[in-house]
């Protein structure tokens, strides 16, 4: 018997990336978002949505440019709290310990400590509501060869990356694998 | 040390949806997309991206509306072979023995047997390159009883969920929980 929950967004299993940018003075800042994703293999492009009352929103609308950073679960601690303060406030890359890099291409800074980095150059937004959607074409990744795979692709395993589930409000790890995918031809 | 891995669409965690469509016959399709994610809060949206090589972008392009349903990791055999076989061949609730129940709002089908279902009309369509991205607002929810916690939302643990990993091309269950969200105060 199905339920009626209202109009919700129930997508279970949201990533959590840090989204990064310069603002105005130029100053680093990082945030937590999980509205998004990959929304294109070629050119490679991914997703974030952000509102206005963020300070990540301008400094992308004024740089055009951000970048996506994946954290290990044993940096869980570090993503949480940036998704609480605002770079208004406080330079959070000072706050939690971690280090801007400058990435060269296009002008954001990304996480030197994070497993993995998309350095992104937004090709398209659209404002839906109270979120605004930017599409960032990946102009370059960047991964710690310690979390690659003997394939030379990041290894789940290594990066140990984790989820958030709005509905609890908490973040989980990654657990065991159930199946091969493609496995199942006729 | 960073090593440059291409331009890649890193992002981990991918999430797993059902996407329910009509055909120009009327006849119910689903497949398996993982380019997506929610996109708004209000109104509430979310976005997948598809292919014109498949059955599903034509159904969508005309009928400007789709599901988006999410498996349980016990169903997860039936989302691999939706992402392998395509709608123009078979008939593939019929192939898998799922129930096809027809919106009512809009003019696409939900999968009765999978835990959660978001129906949803299209909003806006943007095309990237090799995908075509279309925002959804979900003008309906469903979930089955069986799923929601004592709070009335969808519980993780009840729904297992399961995640695709593209680097290893595998799905693999929610594991443990790591941090309260929003915990990470001053």
């Amino acid at each position: 018997m199905k339920k009626t929950i209202n109009k919700k967004t129930l997508l279970y299993v949201h990533p959590v990336f840090i989204v990064g940018s310069y603002d105005d003075k130029g100053a680093p800042n990082i945030m937590a978002a999980s509205w998004g994703g990959i929304c294109c293999s070629q050119p490679p492009c991914v997703t974030v949505s952000l509102r206005k009352a963020t300070h990540s929103y301008w400094n992308i609308m004024k740089n055009k440019a951000y970048t996506l950073n994946i954290p290990s679960a044993s940096q869980v601690k570090e993503a949480d709290y940036a998704g609480i303060y605002s770079g208004k406030d406080e330079n959070k890359f000072e706050s939690l310990g971690l280090t801007p890099v400058h990435s060269k291409i296009v002008n954001a800074p990304y996480v030197e400590e994070f497993p993995m980095n998309m350095i992104c150059k937004v090709i398209h937004t659209y404002e839906i509501g109270l979120h605004t959607q930017f599409i960032g074409e990946v102009v370059e990744s960047y991964a710690s060869e310690e979390y690659l795979g003997e394939n030379g692709l990041p290894d789940v395993a290594r990066i140990d990356p984790f989820i958030y589930d709005s509905s609890s409000r908490g973040y989980f790890r990654v657990g065991e694998k159930i199946l091969d995918a493609y496995s199942q031809t006729k």
